[in-house]
């Protein structure tokens, strides 16, 4: 085996089937995954949640995680935020000649321990190979399919006044963690990437409460951004206050720095859950019981006024209005 | 709307939400995508087969497809392979920053109407945007869900001696219309490329056999490396007759100028299917009433002899090694 990827491990022959033989399907090995036909074959019915995300990461590793974990922690996130339990993954890469082969293993090792710890399953998947200077590197694309629990019913369109708004932790990590990265940036104490599975986060919120209206994972665009889908798709506004979210020091200085506003600043291991108010205490507390939500609070609530708005409490007293991302904050985060 | 991509558009914020609502949603419009959830929700029991690809072919636009069609053709017709009925399709974008928002809307279009061709519906998507040179234009990724009819049962492996090998039509047709896009080659009836959704086709098949053992599309790496990796899954040898499998003059003529040989050349409008002979001339009859199957033919059979391996008669009465494609031939040909 050569140590850099060639244009033909991306042929569909000879090359193609070695590497998938060598490195992927020991790895990901599984009885669905290893019958190497066209389509994976599952048995599943009831009400199924079918999402995707490409993953253009640069630098492909950086502090907390790497390219491989991301793309498995996205779609499992992506899945858990309609509320569905995550199953199956797809995984397509697209390589850029001359990758070394080390890079690509250690990737896949990372994509193998973090579907481990999700409890999902790659079952199908793609290879191609673009010449030199046509690609970053590696994206990698995974699709996902999950199984809504009965009973659950969840939509960003289902916000209603006087539901709680939570947040599962400090903001903006992942975004600086990869910036930081990729700017050569040092901070007396590093930043690392949140980059986390949360489906057993959101199951665990699912077995105390089966009214939770909105689940939403703050990404590309940061929490502004989420809080604003949440509060168009609804047609409800929302109300938040700044001293309730919570950012963490070293991600706080960065951002005054490079002048970032942490509201946003990518995340990669955080919901918001909207929560009717009886419910809002005791989901709260399972949050915090979780590893991945220890650091949960509400932050605000649903209201009837300002519809499709949101609008923040300062720490100084004010309110002010907070906005969709307009333009690009951090190019190729996730 | 600028006329060209921009990073922001893939940034998750404003122009993110502007791109799919303008250009996204109202092409491919239908209840499940227009939620704009981080997850369509789909209602499903079965045994579903579930696939993924990348394309990455250059030039995006080709004489008879461009990359939108190949993209849903090429994920229909894995799922088609399995013998599943295609449902529902994932779309993700990596688009370069600078593409013109006019071939984005072309290839927009072109994935509808073959959306529409194939009666599969584009349920959820994701786009990204890349900095100029980090991509080459245009990379999709289409993931697939189809539902297998109760009695089918297809994978590579069930392949018997004294089965029929049935090709679909002539070979050749997609890569040398890539290529010669691509080098600038002009032909006296120009190659189009068969990319075309076979899902029709396949429900036809199974509907007068329900023992169709193998399916399979010689896309990359050609019809060589499908006879092989079939013979490899099933363990059995492959024997097929040279004078039996359908060249275009304008193909082969490319072929010998170029140097290629046509049988490790592309195709994405072709299956190859692996019949036992009882039912092999009707599924014959059947595929020739298929407008993407007129030219099928039996090129060959499944035999107990060679395990392993694709043995060709030539047209000059010899028999030789047909081989997996070793290196590559044509790169970035889908």
């Amino acid at each position: 085996m050569e140590d850099k990827i060639l244009l033909a491990h991306g042929s569909g022959g000879k090359l193609s089937h070695d590497l998938v033989e060598k490195y992927f399907v020991p790895l990901l090995k599984n009885p669905l995954l290893d019958k190497l036909d066209d389509s994976a074959v599952l048995e599943l019915s009831g009400r199924l949640a079918f999402t995707t995300d490409s993953y253009v990461v640069s630098p492909i590793f950086f502090p907390g995680g790497d390219i491989g974990k991301l793309a498995v922690c996205g779609t499992v996130n992506d899945l858990s935020m309609s509320g569905a339990a995550p199953l199956y993954l797809s995984l397509a890469l697209v390589i850029e000649e001359g990758l070394p082969v080390a890079d690509l293993q250690r990737v896949m090792t990372s994509i193998q321990k973090t579907a481990e710890e999700a409890g999902v399953k790659v079952v199908t998947g793609d290879t191609k190979v673009v010449n030199r200077g046509s690609a970053d590197k590696l994206f990698i694309n995974t699709a996902g399919i999950g199984l809504i629990p009965a009973g659950v019913d969840i939509s960003g369109s289902k916000a209603r006044p006087g539901d709680k708004v939570i947040l599962s932790g400090n903001i903006g990590d992942h975004g600086i963690a990869v910036m930081s990265q990729r700017e050569g940036l040092q901070f007396s104490s590093p930043v690392e990437s949140d980059c986390a599975p949360l489906n057993k986060l959101v199951s665990e919120m699912l077995k105390v409460s089966s009214r939770i209206n909105c689940l939403r994972d703050p990404t590309r665009g940061g929490l502004a951004s989420t809080l604003n889908e949440l509060a168009n798709q609804s047609g409800m506004g929302i109300r938040i206050e700044e001293d309730e979210i919570p950012v963490q020091d070293a991600v706080r200085a960065a951002c005054e720095l490079l002048g970032y506003d942490p509201l946003y600043v990518a995340n990669e291991g955080k919901l918001v859950a909207v929560v009717p108010e009886p419910d809002a205490k005791q989901v709260l507390a399972t949050m915090r019981r979780n590893q991945y939500g220890a650091r949960s609070d509400i932050i605000g609530k649903v209201v009837g006024e300002h519809p499709g708005r949101v609008v923040m409490s300062t720490h100084l007293g004010a309110s002010r209005v907070v906005d969709m991302l307009v333009g690009e904050l951090l190019p190729r985060i996730c």
